[in-house]
């Protein structure tokens, strides 16, 4: 890992970055019990282990003054009328921020602390997310054919809490209601 | 200050963004004793004090954990055969990393560590650059009609120091030659 500084690209359409040294996909498995349609789910699941998102990550030392960064590509998609979305998670060193600055697609960011405040913001291009300090995060593509892309920055410290929003999810979902896209409470989420 | 998450555009073409809570402006007066030619600099700022480049901070508690961002503005022109450039500093907390994400125009970020180490990287739009910890950085703009724009994020704590690059400016300069733009030795550099 090089201590002088370097540079990379974000080419379009790709965003693929120029380098990186990490690439994770998540597929539907790796969703499990986070989707409200469960029956929808298990029937998707049992057709294809379909593609959900990627990330290709920009490793630097984990540690305070350092700054993690990466590109998100979450594709567009339904699991019965939820639409695709990251896993999210807090961060372990809980007071540590994260920026998102969209380039492509559209979506929401759905958050929420552990007090059980909640807050869904939308992104697109050229939009900047602050999510504060001790806000979980998921992020979720709502277009119909697009990626949902953005460069996501946070302190080399944060690291990842998976597992409390595994339990029940977070408090709000994003959905494809007869109207169109609606942000309703998750019925297994409980303060 | 908002403790919940907040969201805010970088519009083009003018890549003022929609929210910020300082607006810096440097002018030429500010940049007295940084460029090499000084009776260039005197005679230019006889005539007029130049606005040089500006940042529009977007602030948040200046703490660890918490990220910093804003957008800077380096406008073209040149003192002498040396391009207009920010004044550019250390952090004070000199072990604090910064990302710049070039969105504009066309030029160079000049580093270097308090050892001596220097380093100059080139910026052109789609590009992010990683300044390591310890690395002072100043941003350079070599277009001839465009403004050099980029989105920068640096840890909470970081702070700034500019007066030990005031003392004797940087290692590096980016001057324009006769065959180009040129990378030359500063004379007033001494380790």
């Amino acid at each position: 890992m090089s201590d002088t500084p370097f540079t990379f690209s974000i080419p379009t359409p790709s965003f693929i970055p120029t380098r990186m040294d990490n690439h994770i996909t998540r597929r539907l498995s790796a969703l499990r019990g986070q989707f409200r349609d469960q029956a929808a789910y298990e029937a998707m699941l049992e057709k294809e282990d379909t593609l959900i998102y990627e990330v290709y990550e920009v490793r630097r030392p984990e540690k305070a003054g350092e700054l993690l960064s990466g590109i998100s590509i979450i594709h567009p998609g339904k699991v019965g009328s939820e639409f695709f979305m990251t896993k999210g998670h807090f961060h372990k060193v809980l007071e540590t921020a994260e920026i998102y600055y969209c380039l492509h697609g559209e979506g929401f960011m759905v958050m929420e602390t552990p007090e059980g405040e909640a807050a869904v913001e939308s992104l697109s291009p050229g939009k900047v997310l602050y999510v504060p300090p001790c806000w979980a995060h998921r992020s979720v593509c709502t277009s119909r054919q697009e990626d949902l892309v953005f460069y996501f920055i946070y302190p080399g410290n944060s690291g990842h809490d998976y597992g409390t929003i595994e339990q029940q999810g977070f408090r709000k979902l994003v959905v494809d209601g007869p109207n169109g896209i609606e942000i309703i409470d998750n019925p297994r989420w409980k303060k």
